[in-house]
């Protein structure tokens, strides 16, 4: 097993959700900094205002930094997080040259890892020891390509020039992770970006072991909607006609919210993650919670989308007389890979023999928030492109026991160094 | 203010919740024993394989102990409870006579009481200072109530034969708290049982202050699920149809359960009082825990009603192709008061002058588990009602805001008193 | 078999429905013609403006006197009709007396009666001849009652004093069949009021045949409407977001609205009897038409009734981002029967041996127009009754194969004439 | 205005639903044999057994048939019909070379064509006049350019060699219609097939005036069924609980219909286009029948869908206690153009100057039965294409106030005509 894999299978094990990544952002640090690197940590990568301060409260932040260290990770690390995760180290060869960044998300998903038998991560002992935390998108196997690619650079240092910016981002799974590091400047200087995922598709279906995708154009844009509603209790006999009730209100709204009728230009897609109702069996429930996303492949579907979202929700709302208010997560843009860097990638796929099917465009089939570091270096007049791995796994993403083959962990690590050669090499 | 609303105040502030009345427990004990009573306590009172063990873990159970000396009850008598709640103090005459038992419930809500002004609790210092937590119910009188009686039995010691048996009884919002104390035998050998609720109704009007209702005959049967759906994760986009939705499953049975149709032989109630849903905005929801209850006013209307809710919970499992699993709570019964016994009630409130208006018969409109009491008295050939204490109140029953009229405390003690000479009076 | 047996079969073989009753009472006035009364029909009867002219087109009333024709009815007594049915035969002794009336209503429902091999009504040749329709509610009976009254009165002519009006009327299960008489001014001068009905309930269950209800004293209000929701068509793959799916906003309603909570005060029940929407099956549907029928025991529970059904129907509309408009066939009040009539029924009873178990009060446990009947004779200062006729059935009432123990026909016209006796007997 | 226009307005003022189109093929073929065709007409062109007898009965034929009459069809091709629908037109050359087949569809939508100012049918005198019947799909301009490619061949019939079979298609809204002609052999010798749309998308946006498609690619596979809920009558107050209600159940199903979730490998569609429920407002609705279409751009999305159908529909059917029933109409295909066949699209469309953007993949969005005879011609060799035809419309399709820029019939017939010098000039 390399030192990679073994890397992921720590971070496997020690998964941290969005902002709470302190361990994981501490070992990255420790880690690199054992390379020669010097990392930017915390409030030095985020840019707090942009997380919002009920993200964490003092407490919890300092709950996560005492279970970093208790899981291993070195207190001056910890220190330096201050409370937030986050990591950039930069690879500067001194020389002219274009700036480079890459993308590696480190979050997991909030969910518990099935603890049974022929299940890998169960059996050969690196499962989640963190209670409703689990990698089961992946984000343990980037971190680890990361580190990967920054042990490479400094084994061939000579051979590149400019800078290459390896970008280690707290939250991608919630919101406002890749905002938070844009909104602090990081991308603004960026000639080409690069993010990865593992186990995207391609002409609609699994990517496989050995095959990748050198692009994807079908990011959706992305919004997240936290909406409560507002009823009364009352007892659901003795004064039934006194209570307004708010579970059903968000049943009736989330049945709608799933039946909203597709659109014609493009993916639209909205999803009631999570309901939270009522407060006993025998009271008619006066609050209800939910938590809903909705995404589109083009503006004028996102538009669509949630035209039809806050008409359900004034109805649902309307239909039991009561109000709703909702927090705002904002939205994720939509985005698409360049052909230019595209092709890039594809000269590099080539010379890495494990990749023994490419294909020039992939499907992301929805949304992830390297969109909007893509997006700020178009805007700049950078480009980029969001790789999918191939690799056989063992349920879907964000199944509880999405497990993946990790010789695509190495595969990916060649693939990017090949690029910096036609990107950063010398002469 | 007289010490029994002052008693009643108390239990406002420190509510606590079904199996948690440790505080509460302790209390009324340390105050029975300052009249010169003896009491059972904990599991002298209630059987714990009744209660079963789910309901609390050792550490909760210490949790609740610790909180309860932290919140001024005297350490001797919290340890008396050994972790369980419950208290009956018996006042015996030393003569021949019958048995009387009263019921007084002494658990809360599971609600956070709202810090507003206006609102009396909060103004005159007696809100919940426990989270998640409030006398919605007004348990907290009846407990008062109880210690009223217990003082003037104890003041006019001489003026009576037979036994009075005071049960202050655990978890009546919940189930299993009268079940268990009949488990223990306490009921065994009553004659008159006797239980109180203030602010219930007759001829389907809420009893305001200075009225009565002698007896209920409505108590419906109550039957308690925890159904929980076992969905499958996917990404929302990526892999939807991979997916089980365990939410929408949920939101549909929610929606028909509240839709089911009455019945033509009595009344008919379901509430789906809780929901919780889902682990993540962009995860299709693999689970879903929903609360059910369902009650009749007939042992046919009950059993039409389990039909239908199994049946819709059949059909929302098999429309998302997934298994449910429930948590029975079991039932509470149906239940009548007595004639005989309303009557003595009737002669007792015609004599307190705050009683302005009786009903002989008045809706309890749902369910109270002092109907298992009652029945169990019933079939060992004693008799026995559930009586309506009038009280304006500033909100319907198990509102947050539920707060009372508490000169119907005074006047529901005056009332036993009456009753109890008429019971138990010498000659 | 009586002749009122054979008449109840012949009306049960040509059912008619509301306003459409031409056949039917072309045969009542024939019927009472012979037997010697002067008969008021159509126009006479009802108050065409009440009925209003949406109910039937000219076209349609001379379809309905065509059929009629060839069913058996006499061109002389169909022409008098004029196209709208109900009759009044007014037996009047000449002498001085009060004025009672009975209420006997004809007309049908709105189903097909199944051909099937051990039901009565196809064995014995009289099953329903008229498509989508059947007496699945009595009313056959009703008739043949009201025909026996009419018979013995005759025969029994010199023993009774003041008058007696026999109402023949159309239109029970639609709206303003009652209403229409009332307008008209029938109602203005009678003292008693008696309604009767086949096989309601009292104690909440079934009055099986041998047995009888004085009076009912919970008939719930009833208000109809017709709700038409107007979307827009799209091509559910084409253009579906151009779409505005009226079927769904119906359905959301439908099951919303079977979800309205119960009051504490009384009945509460709302139906969506019928539900029709779409176009084609690959258009989105733009119109849906649903009917809903709401009541409530007391005016409060109609009231929150009424504000329930509107906020879901205007929340639905919203969700759908459409309007709705409605026909409101306006509200049959609630009512009950008089303690003093129903000691009247009672005494009757008592001398009519095929009532072998005779409840003082039953349960209509729901509607009848007879309501508004009743209600505008107490205004006046009079009194009336609505009787339960027990009979075992093979079906609940409403369903297409109810049938009835016919022995309950004759038993019903003892009772009346006994009644009459004591209300109307000379000396 | 050219002849061809006003042939689109005399069959937009006539429309004929499927498998009624007697007017229609009366008309088109007189038209044709003016020209100098010989046209196989009814039971010649469709075979009998695949339409079916229930779809008319042999009344409704008659019916159809003397409509046409009065709507100036000449007796002597409405009697060819026989009844039934279609004409099919040979040019056949004498010469040797390729046959040819095009697919014009006749039918039109069941809806009301709205009479309102402003819109041109309405204005301009050639709106419906057909009580729920429109052209709302523009298979009257379809029909229109059949004839005109028929006129311009016979105007330069020496130019040409081989067979082109003109097919003027019954039932295209509806099942059957195309396949009916398969199945009587029409499409057994056919080596090209051209079939095309006005108004169809590209780059998933509506195609206007001056644009068009050569070939579609993302037909989906289609399947309806009539789904009949069986629930039980019952009176909503007296004895509700005896009811089933199908109304619900059916509501229940509908909306979880439509919330069934995507399908990561290609479009999924399932619409619920009509639901009829209930038998009175008044009474619980023992039936419902609901017409369901689904589709899915792959096999394996088809069968998804179908499986999520049919769980609903037994869950729905389950939660109600009740059973369910269908009519399966059975499944058009899914398809595809072919590539070559769209070269040759794409050649002749640059040479009618009218298409000023020539696309050359566009969307159809869903499902045309013609995908059923290309598939057909493939099967045995041959190659295909269905064209989309741009036009500016006033609403979508399937909308009742569909209507088109006109000037695309005469574009599309030269476009025919073009595609021809190159399949069969001779030359």
């Amino acid at each position: 097993m390399s030192k990679y894999v073994e890397y992921r299978r720590e971070f496997h094990k020690y998964p941290e959700q969005g902002f709470r990544e302190i361990r994981t952002s501490a070992r990255i640090a420790e880690i690199l900094t054992g390379m020669g690197y010097q990392c930017l940590m915390g409030p030095d990568v985020v840019k707090i205002e942009t997380i919002g301060t009920e993200t964490a409260t003092e407490e919890e932040m300092k709950a996560a930094m005492e279970r970093a260290v208790s899981q291993g990770a070195k207190p001056e690390f910890v220190e330096r997080t201050k409370g937030y995760p986050g990591v950039i180290a930069e690879f500067d060869t001194g020389k002219d040259g274009p700036v480079t960044a890459f993308r590696f998300d480190i979050d997991c998903l909030p969910y518990d890892e099935p603890r049974k038998e022929g299940y890998r991560p169960f059996e050969e002992g690196y499962i989640s020891c963190n209670a409703g935390s689990v990698h089961a998108c992946g984000h343990d196997s980037h971190t680890a390509m990361g580190l990967g690619i920054a042990d490479q650079l400094m084994a061939r240092k000579a051979q590149f020039e400019g800078k290459i910016r390896l970008i280690f981002q707290p939250a991608e799974e919630t919101f406002n992770g890749a905002q938070s590091i844009i909104d602090k400047g990081h991308l603004d200087d960026v000639e080409y970006f690069i993010a990865m995922h593992v186990a995207l598709s391609a002409e609609n279906r699994p990517l496989p072991s050995n095959t990748i995708a050198c692009g994807c154009k079908d990011f959706l844009s992305d919004r997240q909607l936290d909406v409560t509603f507002h009823g009364r209790a009352a007892h659901p006999c003795g004064a039934a006609q006194e209570g307004k009730n708010a579970l059903l209100a968000a049943c009736t709204a989330a049945l709608n919210l799933h039946a909203i009728a597709p659109h014609e230009e493009g993916l639209c897609r909205v999803n009631v993650g999570e309901l939270y109702a009522g407060v006993a069996p025998n009271t008619i429930a006066p609050n209800a919670l939910m938590k809903v996303e909705y995404r589109g492949q083009t503006p004028a579907v996102a538009a669509y989308a949630g035209k039809r979202v806050f008409d359900i929700l004034d109805g649902a709302a309307k239909a039991y007389d009561m109000t709703y208010t909702y927090l705002d997560y904002g939205e994720v843009p939509a985005g698409k890979s360049d052909d230019a860097m595209m092709a890039v990638i594809e000269r590099a796929a080539k010379k890495v023999p494990w990749f023994e099917k490419i294909y020039f465009e992939g499907n992301v089939g929805g949304t992830d928030d390297a969109a909007a570091m893509l997006t700020k270096v178009q805007q700049n007049g950078g480009m980029g492109t969001y790789i999918g791995v191939g690799s056989d796994t063992t349920q879907p993403v964000h199944n509880a026991e999405f497990d993946i083959d990790e010789d695509c962990i190495d595969a990916a690590i060649d693939l990017c160094m090949f690029a910096l050669e036609e990107l950063h090499g010398i002469g």
